[in-house]
């Protein structure tokens, strides 16, 4: 049975605290970090720093998001869990290998938030991005009881608050999958990753993120075909244009009294 | 004369409210990103995702940070504003084009919060760490004070809510530099730069991050030289473990009533 490193470890600190109150030692969950190596058939592609919890999710959401290969071009997957990390092998089929080939050479180690690493050319680092293919609506209901959700559904981000989250909510809102890191764009490609594996459909439902929006997340989002995004935090400007580009209805700085709809208002019922 | 990109950009948004109350057109102030790309002796090398905005400390932070070059061997600086985003040519000594050399082959691009690329093998992913020199004590009055007067200093975090900023400080908690961007590792890879080109003695004084403390804010500000690092976010168990190994003294958490000590307390004076 493989055992993953424990994603929290609790460490003491001392607490100094203003207001001449006496200092206390006190004991805090923390966020663990490991090196996350992904393979292809055996030979080495990357390493992220994440944390070492649904590693599987997040070599498969890096593939798909990274455009090496495709979900039916993933044969299957391995894990061996060794001093120095975790490593996930990815067996490709035949049309994956190929796929992987033509894919940009990308020799890269990544970090906790990395993925567009090994392209030189500073043209190709604005990927141009396909329409998501068109949904139902999603409803303001539905987004507003996903949000309220969501704080209670983050395992680890509730024992550290120092943990970026990532689910996939269902057209009522309801939260089905849940994946987390301390790292936001692992916590998307954990997600991406695991809704590929449930073989849920990402057109049926949308994306919720607890972070900022850059623009890569609107880069996975609308590889993975997620027509809606809502984010916690605000976006970039870049988020936004490539979010029209892709035909994805952005919605950002969720909060407990509303939110804000930057475009794709088409895809909101009211 | 080069004009950058604009850091912040407003655009329009559709507030809707919850609790019956009318939809709203609001204008925000956002973040922007641009393509980023680092040459050395005009040779590409990387493309960041960045804001558009000291990108001449933010190369140069970069190339001390991954350990392409020290600051000696660095000879000059060139821009170019392309349509397709930034150029940043660094020149280097002729013992600085060896040292790159030497360094290990990276061809990458990373994004906002990227910078281990390229390096294949989980055990290279977490790099050993020297201690940081040993400097006269920081007084925590000192600290404190530095903390409250950033807020203020964060001029593009306080008009958009949505960067992370990195700063310097004296002795006597003075902040000498800050430099802000959409991601947390160039905000600080920003700031290395910057320190670096004024000339400042990284030992005198402290460091000061608005994010998070992962593994790699710990592995630029050991390389950088700074014995005390001040997050306002938590630090993940492998921060503080990396930290002690640099004996770099370690406090996060940092809120207007107190902050924790996690490590190197023998650098900080009551």
């Amino acid at each position: 049975m493989l055992t993953l490193p424990p994603a929290v470890e609790t460490r003491a600190g001392l607490q100094w605290r203003r207001a001449a109150a006496p200092d206390l030692v006190l004991e805090r969950p923390l966020a663990e970090e490991a090196a996350v190596g992904i393979l292809y058939d055996g030979r080495p592609h990357a390493v992220l720093m994440a944390t070492p919890e649904d590693v599987e999710d997040l070599a498969i959401g890096f593939t798909l998001s990274e455009r090496i290969a495709s979900a039916e071009q993933i044969a299957g997957v391995g894990l061996a869990v060794l001093e120095a990390g975790v490593q996930v092998d990815i067996r490709l089929t035949p049309a994956g290998a190929r796929s992987r080939a033509r894919s940009r050479v990308r020799s890269m180690e990544g970090r906790s938030s990395c993925g567009l690493c090994g392209v030189e050319r500073l043209s190709a680092a604005v990927r141009p991005l396909g329409a998501v293919a068109a949904s139902r609506p999603v409803s303001r209901t539905s987004i507003e009881r996903a949000l309220d959700a969501l704080d209670e559904a983050q395992t680890l981000g509730r024992l550290t608050r120092a943990m970026h989250a990532a689910a996939f909510a269902g057209p009522e809102g309801e939260l089905l999958i849940v994946r987390e890191d301390v790292g936001r764009h692992n916590a998307l490609d954990k997600l991406i990753g695991a809704v590929s594996r449930a073989g849920l459909d990402p057109g049926e439902g949308f994306c919720l993120i607890t972070s900022r929006c850059s623009y890569e997340m609107v880069d996975k989002a609308a590889v993975a075909g997620f027509p809606v995004l809502v984010a916690i935090s605000a976006p970039t400007a870049l988020a936004i244009r490539k979010a029209q580009e892709a035909n994805i209805a952005l919605i950002a700085l969720a909060r407990a009294d509303g939110a804000v709809l930057f475009t794709g208002g088409e895809r909101i019922a009211p």
